[in-house]
């Protein structure tokens, strides 16, 4: 069977849209999720959307399954091949259709570059304003498939705020065309719908991005406080106080010495915890929004405070934290980055269980991350050639994930769910949840072949894991830890 | 069968809960759409979530259909009581449950009016930016299920960016809970989905919404063109600089006219069509922009110009743009009010092409729309005791919707399809999404027993209605007139 679709492969594609030999099928044997491997049977990359369509149709002949693929930045293995089925990878998929300043919109092809939209749009004075930090690497398309966030996502909005249109194949092989380049569009919300959907849904082949314009100036504070629970309860008061900062993050002292020895930011490394608080618009708004931070910064505690003075200070402010998970990476050989989110009001009650959790463990861990959406990103440090430390590692990682949950939290913000938290998936949602994702998968894949095994688990593998009770009962989780 | 259901129904919920006789029944039998009646079954008023998820039972069990109501203000037909099918109100379910001044959310019964947040909010500083125009009387439940709008949603978005999170029972009973006090949650986006469903996937219990700083303050440009397009071409311009008004809308001469006439709101009547654009926020930036805005308005041809210079003023500019639909009914016995959506760029060529439909089918048109998203709203002037005026506007109706689409544009923006655009969904959709739809709600509602013959038409009546291929070919709209 696969040697027949292999066959049948080759006559669809052209040589340079095929991998096949095992040594260069190892380059896309994972993704940035850390401690896992598998290889594909082989790679597709189809470079327009008919190529797409022929091979979704040619799997769907073959029930080959199928696992699509932006540019493999992906952290929670959203993009990890899956044994025996055909990985589909997006990357030659990279031209940027139009651009409309009117509109303020951008229409492109699922590989491009997130910072290439941006890149295009500068000379309108527009940009596309979600920005993970991969944004060098990743792709719009992969963007999409993990509904992707970044530093400014607290004003600007994730990903699926930011899109307006798509269009998707869909197992059989059709094409839809989703949403527009208007405001709303009539009928069920399928856009909104396939955004994060992890290529579960169908393979999208074109975007129609959001563009906004490009605010005037930006500035930003960096304010040391005495303890985490100060700067935690500073984050919670400042949003209170009616300010929306374009970003708002946290780090604690561990990352914060990680990251001068890494670069000499120039961060105050006696602070227990670190926020850095941006305000963007115009001059005046500007000025406005960081005397009002200023203020209240002090106020809440901050023993060090500092806010940039020109554009070249602003972005050394913020080089620090961009460098924080590379200077991680010399704490440790390994860390793992978890996305847990909470509601703002729980963030220093939260990171107190997470050092409990540490303590517990026996695993560093240190925490920098989106304060201010209460997006979470502990690394747990560890030594994957210590037979064990990965695997405890990991049972931390679903203690934290179920810690956010109990905090009224979700146990993903931007990275997805992917291989990574499929089981910390049965602590998030009970059966009747559950059962309607299984629904609405089977009414775009009846067959299961886009993405098996990844972002939605059986409700199996939840009864096995933790007692769910499938028919109802007052304790779906038993076996939790309570908090 | 019925009998068996009404006796039972009786025994579920207590007297006040339920209205059967006649009469009473009279007041359900619309919402806001002209020219559609229909008496329910009977109406079930259910106080809690426990009373709707024992009615949604019993429906399921008897296989009676049901129709979910909110404030009935919906200008679509969405609430529309279906013969033979119970009317699911949700009026007395409206308790605001929850207010966090931190997170800045708050959680409410589904038939909390929509104003009464944004009161409940504003010790806080803080308010609810959706604002249909109907915002005294309709409910956050009949919100979520059209997606509704409103002046400000250019610049806050629609109330699928403004609601976290939601609890949603099953046609089966359950009751999912569908994303929660966070920015993102895991899992398929079922939130995102269930909202603009118009009640045809569940029904809501619980909404959970983000509430905004309220801005420091506000002012508001009154600007008259001497044509519509130049009107029309000033709002392209304006969005393309890289301004976001807080909102932004254009009405033509007979609506300033019919305006004046009805409260002299001191609008120019000499001008061809007059735009209102408001800037918000704190004073620096609303001077900064009000100034830009000023300066653009201008040099686009505007002939007169005036700044609102206090809160009175700022209130009485925005009475005449508020009023402009009661003003209409003083022009003409009835009013049809179309919703179309299109591309900004093509705001003066659509103009143009509605001018000549209004022609070519005889009924005068006015219009008043948020142009600063492209959502329009023309307002078919029809007399509905005169024999075939409702059927010729309805076409009318529907050939707008249809320029819309040909424009690149959508049917509606946010008073949602009904019964109303069933029609014009074939339009919009092909019958690879039109199908997609039809599997969605499968996956929600197999029995096909909530809200049936709304919102998403079946194959079969957009086959019969304009020659769609079903099983594909080239041109999927024959009859569709070329723009």
């Amino acid at each position: 069977m696969p040697f027949a679709f292999l066959n049948a492969l080759q006559n669809l594609l052209p040589p340079e849209a095929l991998v096949l030999d095992h040594e260069r099928l190892r380059a896309f044997e994972c993704d940035a999720l850390s401690g896992y491997r598998a290889l594909p049977l082989a790679v597709a990359l189809p470079a327009s959307e008919a190529e797409v369509v022929a091979v979704v149709k040619l799997c769907r002949t073959h029930r080959i399954p199928l696992v699509p693929r932006g540019a493999g930045t992906g952290l929670s293995g959203g993009a990890l091949p899956v044994e025996g089925a055909l990985l589909l990878g997006l990357s030659r998929m990279r031209s940027l259709l139009a651009l409309d300043p009117v509109s303020r919109t951008a229409r492109v092809q699922p590989g491009v570059r997130n910072l290439a939209v941006s890149e295009a749009a500068a000379p309108y004075g527009l940009y596309y304003a979600p920005d993970p930090s991969s944004q060098i690497a990743c792709s719009i398309g992969g963007n999409v498939a993990e509904n992707a966030g970044g530093v400014h996502c607290l004003k600007y909005g994730l990903t699926v705020h930011n899109v307006l249109g798509l269009r998707l194949v869909t197992t059989e092989g059709d094409v839809l065309t989703l949403g527009g380049a208007c405001l709303d569009s009539p009928g069920y919300d399928l856009l909104a719908l396939t955004i994060g959907s992890e290529g579960l849904l169908g393979i999208v082949t074109e975007v129609t991005l959001r563009l906004l314009p490009r605010p005037q100036t930006a500035q930003v504070i960096l304010a040391g406080f005495p303890t985490v629970s100060a700067a935690a309860e500073a984050v919670a008061a400042l949003m209170a106080e009616g300010i929306t900062p374009a970003g708002l993050e946290l780090m604690d002292q561990p990352t914060v010495r990680a990251v001068e020895d890494y670069l000499h930011a120039g961060y105050p490394t006696e602070a227990a915890a670190l926020l850095l608080a941006e305000a963007d618009g115009s001059a005046a708004e500007v000025e406005a929004d960081i005397a009002q931070m200023r203020e209240l910064l002090l106020r809440c505690g901050a023993n060090s405070l500092r806010v940039s003075r020109d554009e070249t200070e602003r972005q050394a402010f913020w080089a620090g934290r961009k460098a924080a998970f590379p200077a991680a990476s010399r704490l440790a050989p390994d860390y793992y980055c978890m996305d847990g989110t909470i509601p703002r009001r729980k963030l220093a009650e939260v990171l107190e269980g997470i050092a409990e959790l540490s303590r517990e463990f026996g695993r560093p861990c240190i925490n920098v991350f989106h304060a201010g959406d209460g997006n979470l990103h502990p690394l747990i440090l560890y030594d994957a050639n210590v037979p064990g430390q990965f695997a405890r590692t990991e049972a931390m990682g679903l203690a934290i994930a179920r810690l956010c949950v109990a905090a009224g939290g979700a146990i993903s913000g931007e990275h997805g769910v992917g291989v990574e938290k499929l089981d910390a998936m049965c602590s998030q949602f009970g059966p009747d949840e559950l059962a309607q994702f299984l629904a609405v998968k089977r009414a775009f894949d009846p067959q299961g072949l886009l993405n098996p095994g990844k972002a939605i688990p059986t409700l199996h593998r939840c009864a096995e894991l933790g007692g769910v009770h499938i028919h109802g009962g007052q304790t779906r989780f038993p076996d939790l830890p309570r908090f």
